[in-house]
């Protein structure tokens, strides 16, 4: 399918970027050779795991190798350049670009799968968060983080808005590729506006410890 | 079906608990919005999509919203009434036994499905189980804590108890409408025994730190 | 098929070792019963569940009792002859050589599943690691622990390399019992050698907190 096909060019920008997430953490984490591997495939591949377990279809990763050899690749030259050993404002640019991109891929895949299975607003939605997502936060509670997700203002929502996006343009038979690709934009731009402009989520316990009210 | 339409009423009252105790985790631990969205229906219906994922079918809240739609006003009005600034011995009241009718109705609940798939005691009591606690479990791996069902006595093994008397009576073809109701009543009655009467399970480890014995 | 029926003999053998393993952790974290009951269940066959969880099919467990029994009698045994309070020479042997048998067994058995179900390299590498080591995975995150596999050199390898190993014989059609046992029994050699041996994995970042370089 067009659609599927061109997202899938984004999605393999977001498994580069998502691998080299993974690999930083694992190397910052002073894990072995295995502990790496495990945090990286967690961080790229992940999410889609829990996403076809979900839908109870067999994981697509085990059946394509495609994901497999972009992350090793990722992982192999990430290794040669030394990439945890450097700091680049260019680097940390250029990641955070790449990122943002495979959390909209991601988020619109997963949804679109959710839509094929004719799943109400929740399940898109779901589908579409724990595909960018789901990696990330099995990673974080496996080395004992409280998930990112939790924290990091706008990234979640970011995967939501653009989930229920795609859902709303289905229900309207929208969806097809112009309109997802601008929703592919949008998100981009307000997952990058979000990181520098710091937008973030408010906090229902508005109160700080210490004080009374 | 009649029984599980049934149950259904009691689910629904569980359903409100659920993610009221939800809200209020969410909210004391300083989560931003989508946090407390996300511990909130990890605590309301994960459980019910892991056992959904255990059994291999689509789960139910992908398809329907009622539980969306109950826990959705639920927190709307939690969030009005600021229930998280609240300490009220009424409220707690109420909550205890709401908490507890949500636990029993979705333990009979999953081990229901368990029968229905024909699975052996085991099966029956770990769907059972899954259901009304497996999301507590997760939303307290994501937020760090050691999950409450391992430290909280009588509340998991109330679980296993009414999904074990679920299960003989099916063995015996008694599953019918007034026995499940006399079980739901019971696991209600021995929860609140617990929780009031301060019930708890055996340590295989009995020495405490520091003595010799 | 013979393949299969001859590795069950080599997993009960793990299961017992996986139990004994479960049963002393929840003994030495000071859980009550029920927390000894579900890290006990958890290491011994949590990985099998994840796995068919994986490839979509009931779990196992659910539908055969034996794996069943033999946790609960060898968690009646450890109780009785109260393991947790001994250390002793022989014993810990006894139990590391089971501990290894159990971890190929398992590696070999979700390796079989996978090779049965075409997946690719990757899929049988992971349903074989998933397992022989995702119980124990879920387990340590449940307790809070950085999972033991990640730090534990040369225990998930095994299972990778073992797994591995069946996915190239298996491309060559050369799975047949005897090559299995032989994979069977360089695994185990590797594991004792490991594990007496002090084998490890190199780590990416090898200096030091504490030092410059």
């Amino acid at each position: 399918m067009d659609l599927l096909l061109d997202l899938d060019g984004y999605s393999i920008i977001g498994t580069v970027a998502f691998a080299v997430s993974g690999y930083l953490l694992g190397v910052r984490k002073h894990l072995d050779l295995l502990g790496v591997v495990i945090v990286t495939l967690l961080t790229a591949i992940g999410g889609g795991i829990i996403r076809d377990m979900l839908v109870g279809r067999m994981p697509m990763v085990f059946l394509d190798n495609t994901n497999l050899v972009v992350i090793a690749l990722t992982v192999l030259l990430a290794w040669l350049v030394r990439l945890h050993k450097r700091e680049n404002e260019v680097l940390t640019t250029l990641f955070i670009i790449a990122d943002s991109i495979g959390l909209v891929a991601f988020s619109l895949a997963g949804a679109k799968l959710g839509v094929e299975f004719h799943l109400n607003a929740f399940g898109v939605i779901l589908l579409g968060f724990v595909t960018a997502v789901g990696g990330g936060i099995v990673r974080d509670m496996m080395v004992n983080d409280v998930p990112f997700i939790l924290h990091k203002d706008f990234y979640g929502t970011v995967s939501i808005v653009v989930a229920a996006l795609l859902f709303v343009l289905s229900r309207f038979g929208w969806d097809h590729l112009l309109a997802v690709q601008l929703v592919f934009v949008a998100g981009v731009a307000l997952r990058l506006l979000a990181h520098w402009g710091e937008l973030s989520l408010p906090k229902l316990a508005t109160q700080r410890k210490g004080r009374d009210n």
